[in-house]
């Protein structure tokens, strides 16, 4: 008989499914959440608002969410680049506006190319659509981690990808990329859609660009966004992208006709309403953050330590240091004294989100005790 | 230059997106939503519930919704088949869920087939996913949208489908299928993920059985529900199914990770606090739906009308009716009156939503003004 085990596509057998662990412990820095709570104020507001649109539940949402569209396109021009609500697409979290634009523009016989080691969703996603991934490799002289627009170019002149993701600030390694690297790529891929997801632009370190200023004239780019981070909002799963008129229309073909809730644009809203007192922590968590690039070099140097930790430049929320000799062991030893990071899979590295400060000297206090220890020794 | 129109799938070039007209006007039954709003009590249920979790937004949802599956699980038990939380999968409406499901089992090279007209989304998930549509269609000597063991059963053999969709109570025509379809269907196709769409199950005549009594020991088999229609919760977007874990256990490997928000997931939970009190207005529907049915024929009777309006059976919360000489005539005559119902594109048939009395009776009002004149006129 036919189980369903055999039913399974074929690409799809032996594989498990995405996850970071979701532990009850005292400090958890291992998802790029923001560690402050919402703030009471917004809860009300989202309360009330509430009470107003609940009794309309039996209706389906806006298929257009075009208030929430309005609002976020608002909240984008305030950085200097008009962006329209026509520009605007939103979905479920950043992973399902992916999802669409790879559902609309990758598939079957199509490829998609990222520099890895980047957000690990967007081989994830590409494969789920049937898309063909190519790993681009992030490292220059410069840096492990650095992608120069040279290298970039010829990549993607290499393999003629489909679809490229270029991700800035770069997740799991926290450095943006110039917008010289975008233009690179966008002008070597003529037949791409450059896809720039800045899930952290709001963290990035004073006089970082953003790609939204180049989307003028170029309809092939996508500026993908969230509300999950700078937001404090990453229970409300709320992405969104800005990009030609075009392109939303495309992903109009693909979507769920209503895939987001009335309750999911209700709270979006109310919290875009509240943007200046929601990212009111962004300040104190991009401090803890250059707390954390600052102070790991020099734990374990009063020991005489042979190795040491090494930070890589951030503009992100989160921390990738590198220079342990088993980043495995150390994330264990870390978790066994309540503080949940992310072994992201990177040899003698770990990423640490930037919490308040408490949390964020519970993670150096807890790593101070494993330093040298844990150091890979250095020659 | 390339543009977007020239990176778009090739298949979905000259589509246009789905989508219902969403207008304002006084009576609207065209989206077999539920005309009557959600009670105060379930308002102010969901407003303290949200209270309580809105400060803790900034942390992602549960992953895998455990609290919101079992309280699915515990619902579908009431009817006396018993279901597991494990058994049950849970997306943004049940389109996600088909999503998902063709994500998983069908995709390039694989075929899915259902027996139309049913769901106009079956179809259009189907190609979305890059899986293959094949029309089976419905008819018999009994009915023109009756469906029969026998021929159901000969044409999985003829096909031999990967995914089949059988839809009951069968959206638009209204009547359910005989469990005898459901399992000629299932043991035709050794092959097959057979998926029964019971979105509108709780609005059943008496006596109709739910696929659910057959999942046992039957691990290809898959039941799909919604609670946007019985429990008036359109706009909260929650759709499940209900079937062996390990169908669960592969969504798991094609969801996006945190696929449903914290607000929905609250607002359903509310929601299925109060199922006595919401599916209290499944039998006022179920009236208005019968009375539809019995209302209709007679129509134009005493004008000495040549022809006549003809209702298929309904155990939805809807009712397709024939007999129109232009149904899109009809159904502009019928919006120019204020009254909105559905043109699904079956030639001499409209849907109509059953809703409140008073809709109910705006609806024939408006109807037996044009009857007879919009009849089709039989010999």
């Amino acid at each position: 008989m036919t189980g369903v085990a055999d039913l399974l596509r074929a690409d799809l057998r032996g594989r498990t499914a995405y996850g970071a662990p979701q532990l009850d412990v005292p400090v958890r820095l291992n998802t790029n959440e923001s560690s402050y709570s919402v703030p009471q104020e917004v809860v009300d507001d989202v309360a009330a608002a509430m009470a107003k649109a609940v009794p309309d539940l039996n209706r389906y949402p806006d298929r257009e969410a075009t208030d929430l569209r309005t609002a976020l396109a608002a909240y984008l021009s305030r950085s200097g680049t008009a962006v329209t609500p026509e520009q605007v697409w939103a979905a479920n979290g950043s992973n399902e506006v992916i999802l669409h634009l790879l559902q609309a523009f990758g598939g079957p016989g199509r490829t998609a190319l990222g520099f890895t080691p980047a957000y690990s969703m967007h081989p994830i996603i590409t494969r789920t659509t049937g898309t063909a991934w190519v790993d681009g490799h992030r490292g220059e002289a410069s840096g492990p981690f650095d992608l120069s627009a040279g290298r970039a170019a010829r990549t993607v002149e290499e393999h003629r990808p489909d679809v490229v993701f270029l991700c800035s600030p770069n997740n799991p390694t926290g450095t943006a990329l110039g917008l010289d690297v975008v233009l690179a790529v966008h002008d070597a891929a003529p037949d791409a859609l450059v896809v720039v997801d800045e899930a952290y632009a709001e963290f990035a370190r004073p006089g970082t660009p953003s790609a939204l200023t180049l989307l003028e004239g170029r309809e092939r780019l996508v500026v993908t966004r969230t509300m999950s981070k700078a937001f404090a909002l990453a229970g409300g799963r709320l992405g969104y992208l800005a990009a030609d008129p075009q392109v939303a229309d495309a992903l109009r073909l693909v979507r769920m006709p209503y895939h987001l809730s009335t309750p999911s644009q209700v709270v979006a809203l109310v919290a875009l309403r509240h943007t200046d007192l929601l990212l009111g922590t962004v300040e104190a968590i991009k401090a803890q953050r250059d707390r954390i690039v600052d102070t790991l070099p020099r734990l374990g140097a009063e020991a005489g330590a042979r190795g040491r930790l090494e930070p890589v430049p951030s503009d992100a929320n989160f921390v990738l240091f590198g220079g342990l000799a088993d980043a495995h062991v150390t994330w264990q030893a870390l978790l066994d004294r309540g503080v949940l990071i992310r072994d992201v899979g990177i040899p003698h590295y770990l990423r640490v989100t930037a919490g308040t400060p408490e949390e964020t000297t519970a993670f150096l206090d807890a790593l101070a005790e494993l330093v040298p220890a844990h150091l890979e020794a250095r020659s």
